[in-house]
């Protein structure tokens, strides 16, 4: 069976302009258009994922299958149904003329009867997707091992109870990160399924953290051993499916990472779903690892904010985004990380065409924001009035006292004899955000 | 005016035991009852704090004073009528036979029209303090400087824009740890009430941070020059007042104290309300500050978990706090900490014995918990069955991995050889929640 | 095979008192000790659920099955599966020696090719329900239809936009109702599964409650056609499958039965977990049934305030129980309705005798809860101040205005001209909380 | 003193159009614009309101005043204050060129020294406002009643459990219902302030309900008695600042209206801000009331959805409110309800001009979003694939089936007959979703 049969006639998206009524074209995102001197492509390094499109079959707690994918119908030979899913996954990824795609190892190859076979269709899969590539545009943005679904894990891997469930995850790490490797990937990303806990009282949060922490280092040293020259990207996310996950949020991660001497290698991959279920926006997390250094690429989606669990649908808010992306862009942009559209149609879109619908979406919207983004960077629209905001603190004593060269006592001493009083200045909150919105 | 006509003809609150129908005693906390070889007062180093029940007038956003009480009167000389609040506040503490007391600078003593005669109206209220502590059993468990409610603060205090704010804080915070030495204080607390901010659009984090950290490095030094032994607690908070502070759970806190090398001096004042902001439980922020070793001090409170703001109701809830002096006690205890009662009676809790009801309330529940954890502890009811969930870590293997003598390849090959296939075993969460409510 | 491999040599759980040390006997559950006059066992009317112990593999959105049950072993008939699902249940019911079950025509009887085979396997079943039952204790407190899980129903079932969806949810609840009746079910119970909307973009929301009143009106003439006694009884949850369920909480189902005209004939059926997802305290929510005249039943379960979704735990939290149970005596007690443990044990509970562990704390729970609340009532211990705060509105004036008999100028010219200074009095809100603690 | 050193020289704001980067000017709302045959200020409605911009001085729970109004300055006689604040609001009203305004008793004129000095007040105030609106553009959207603030109402209004305060509030209401009619008020509102609860412990809730209902219907009598034609709105919000608020959203106030048979008087007054505290969008709440027939009117403003408390920002999320206008528009538009801004700017904002930016971001928000929403319902981009979604529902079985001409047996009878086995169809959420954003 070929995927001609899945995505029938439908024809590779094309930019066709912000006029366009095509549903089926992109508006924004025309990817040789320069922006601040770096293609728009190059800008945003944008990915599809393989779990989300392909191997969900469109269930929730409360009900079953909706979509009925040929590969996923019963009796197939799973080795031949992995080969049927890469097809329709590498037309999509044409069709949308995407950069990058991303994937579990379970995503991509059953698993198999024993450890070993499951290595092994890892390793046949892998090739299946390197000869796709040769004659596809896509890369690989990153690999990670699916260390969460099979029972094995219930009770967390790096930090399971039991050592020999470690010693699986670092068979299927290992294994991963080599096939990451052989594909060119541009880094590799660690997401703490169910690293963390259903209730304290089985737990001892001491143990469990220095074992993962014991784990994340084995896992840098190994990609030094065999060169793998990207990044360890850690998830951050609070909840779900742990009732506490370990890697909570940014702010966690990096005091785990100092804990455990780990800065050095392994930077964070941000989701804005996850950032709204740990209490933060989106634009919080973004801002926060690009303060501490560890900022390393996104995971692209949409949570609803009124809903207690992770959506993951695909981004549509220019607004939010375009602070989101001014904030990167006027961090440097993106290096080895990307956008991968971490997001799932819903479960009644049941057509082909949606899969393409939630993708154009999402790129779009990114573009867009893109866009806006540059502009209110070029304009120094907000780092113009945010520089003038903090100026008196590059003064010679602001100097000093940040460079450690004053006292309590002094400094107390000074506001005193200058019976200081200082004056509050009005922080412009709605004038900088109408500002915005002449952007948006 | 005297004190007695506020808490009128109020006898002191004795313990009378469980079956007590008076609603003025205690019937759980027996303070010189020993538990696992020491004074119950000991182990709870109960506090009551100054300005839930002294300085709050009975305000919220939606409405004015309902309180009524004599010192706010409007047109009283302010220092007479901090003379009379303490008064009253001393009273309390000797009705309810409460070993410590906590206070802000402002809740003791008014602001006076220059910051050096707001200095001198905290040492002259210190001397009151010092004076009426002469003749009472309460010490003081902190002192705080309020550097949150005047305007001057409205965007900060470390982390203000304006270097002359950060100047007036010092001179704020140089003073209350002086009196908080003064007074024979066992710790200092800082809880940066708008230290966050209310938009990133106006907000630098990084340079922000940066002054955070400096701050706290100054009051560090300050603390060792005036020989003050107790610990810096760092108190953390999500959001309230602003949008986001920078304090926003324990995790985030552990970072900054890494990032800013202060772990040595500083640890943290966990409150339960703002735990459940924060989207964790109480226990979890306790026992991530003890596997963390940041573990300080407790404000000892009860949050609504359905409402979104701080509710700072005086805890009531046994089951909750069992679970958690289970845990401290199985970390060793309070030493220089306590439990900070940072909790306000209702808004329509007019009468002066509301106050004792809720402080009542609060110290028998903390009795009665302590009193079962105890129990819980001696019978190893927890300890003995997590020992023995991990007890596969604890053999030559797990160890030799955690020291670091395995890497991930060798791992990895031992799991593929030995063809690896991990059962895993019950969690018993549902037993061991029947277990603890046996304790309960 | 029989289901005696299943509980293996686990024996029936029996009463042994609070000082019981055996974690598979009852503390506090003593069936037969009288309770204001009423057996234990009839006050409470406890029911074990047929889905999350028999019907749930242990999956979540994270991952697959754990619990690997004999009965849902791939390749059986589904038949005997079925068959075999009985004898497990309804051994436990005679382990746990409960009076009452529930249960979904889905958890009991496989979905058939045809709509005609689904119909006859359900009549198959609930014939060999009827013979169990003959043999055993347990009755049926309610049936009710799955319209939730099959993908037909993905955008609803009464509200779903092709007439022919809401025909074939006709045949099911026919069928069920049918069953539930023949089974001598004491309600019938309807949850609004996927009544509710995804998105505003594609959903006519007053279509769909019309549709949802026509079909909830049919049912309800439906039942008196056939003479079934019990009420109707719906089950509000706010969200989840769906982003809104139309059910959202009982203020909004009460709307609906107004808005329908079904007050008559339809209750509400409250949970724990779907209580705090609204908002709401349990508590509240059968308060407000109560005093809305709509009371129906409990499905007795506990989220976690601190997750966004439906965690379905067994309830252990006596003190909140206690003051449901002390509304509950108060207004009269259970009726038809009854306790229905819709919970689940934890998905690393793998054990069969978890099974057990889950449902004893929950009964031990309820038992405890309705003990302490007994004597709460009989010692009036919240009844009699409330009466009290209220009893001026009990006064002539007072029963005047409720009665109709006053206008707002009468009322406004008499506040005028008494010059009315209405004087606030102490809610006693820790007064009230500390004697609660005193029952707990 | 007069307002002209209050907004010092700041002009008029005038249209200057979408490129304008004049931060006080409008760029969208252009008043005498025609969209869909009206202009855009009969349209939109938009008021000002007069507690957030005058009466509130910056303070939060955690600090005092920032703004220094002149009108706040200590030791002002009371009535000239509210006359200075008057000058103040008024010439606000004047440079936003904005068509209504919006006030509570409280707001306008000071609480005398009795309630019949409050009455006079009230009167004397009103008779200022009805002189400044005979120069001026204003008028009055609507009026109402604090009966919140003052500590004689910390237990509720209508539901207070001493009937003097009930006759209190009636003596409140009555007059500025009158005044509202003396200023030409379109609508009068009920905000339930403290109607709720702090805890059920002291709550008889039928009893409370039942005199909320009583007092409502005594306004609706009154209304007639005097002429006034507006609408009743009662303004639902779920809790803050009590625990439980009995107008809790769109849905328990439409069941409240029928129970107390008001349907005929009383619509809703939703905010966006009580909408998200509730657990629904915004655009759920104005749908919900368009399909129960009870929409009125809007406070429009913007809470934050990561926050637990009522923020009232200015709106600026035009996508947001682009779906919202679009149903209102296709639900027939407002007629005497209007946008009342009930936000206010931050704490931070200092300036004057910071209030007009705030307007005018709302404003602008405001007028773009009933632009797109014009256009999108021109283009039935929404309504068309609506329509045709339901469609089957309009053929003979499905109007039969509404009609209540069918009975369950039948339909039943009739879905086994004829094997039903409907296929789902795709929602196209995707779809719709990147169409609406074509719109903005």
């Amino acid at each position: 069976m070929s995927t001609v049969p899945f995505f029938g006639e439908l024809s590779p998206v094309a930019y066709r302009g912000p006029e366009s009524r095509d549903p089926l074209s992109y508006r924004w995102y025309d990817k040789d258009r320069v922006v601040l001197g770096k293609r728009m492509e190059d800008h945003l390094r944008l990915a599809a994922c393989y779990w989300h499109s392909f191997c969900w079959p469109g269930a929730d707690p409360f009900g079953g299958e909706t979509f009925l994918r040929p590969w996923m119908k019963a009796g197939l030979d799973p080795m031949a149904a992995a080969r049927m899913k890469a097809d329709a996954a590498f037309e999509m990824f044409r069709l949308l003329d995407i950069p990058f795609f991303c994937f579990h190892d379970l995503d991509a190859a059953p698993e198999g009867a024993t450890l070993a076979e499951s290595v092994n269709n890892l390793k046949a899969i892998t090739e299946v997707f390197a000869a796709k590539m040769e004659n596809a545009k896509v890369r690989l943005l990153w690999g990670t091992a699916n260390l969460f679904s099979h029972r094995r894990y219930m009770a967390g891997a790096a930090t399971n109870p039991d050592p020999e469930v470690f010693l699986y995850a670092c068979a299927q790490v290992r294994a991963v990160l080599e096939a990451t490797h052989a594909l060119g990937g541009a880094n590799y990303v660690m997401w703490g399924g169910r690293e963390g806990y259903e209730t304290l009282l089985n737990t001892d949060m001491k143990r469990e953290m220095d074992q993962m922490g014991r784990f994340v280092s084995m896992v840098v040293e190994h990609k030094h051993k065999i060169g793998f020259k990207g990044p360890i990207l850690i998830e951050p996310k609070p909840r779900e499916p742990t009732k506490h996950q370990y890697d909570f949020d940014v702010a966690t991660v990096y005091g785990f990472l100092e804990r455990y001497d780990l800065l050095a290698d392994v930077k964070v991959n941000i989701e804005q779903n996850h950032a709204i279920l740990a209490g933060h926006s989106f634009q919080h997390e973004v801002a926060l690892a690009l303060a501490l250094g560890i900022f390393g690429s996104l995971d692209m989606n949409r949570g609803d904010p009124l809903l207690g669990w992770d959506t993951d649908q695909f981004a549509n808010d220019v607004g939010e985004l375009t602070v989101v992306f001014h904030d990167i862009l006027n961090g440097g942009g993106l290096t080895t990380g990307g956008l991968n559209f971490d997001a799932k149609i819903r479960r009644q879109s049941l057509d082909p065409a949606d899969l393409l619908h939630g993708h154009i979406g999402g790129i779009d919207t990114c573009a867009r924001a893109l866009l806006q983004a540059a502009v209110m960077l070029e304009d120094a629209a907000l780092t113009g009035p945010l520089a003038e905001r903090y100026a008196a603190w590059d003064g010679e004593e602001g100097r000093a006292i940040m460079a450690g060269e004053r006292d309590l006592a002094r400094l107390a001493d000074r506001a005193v004899a200058d019976n200081l009083n200082p004056q509050p200045r009005s922080g412009r909150q709605e004038y900088l955000e109408n500002l915005v919105n002449r952007y948006v």
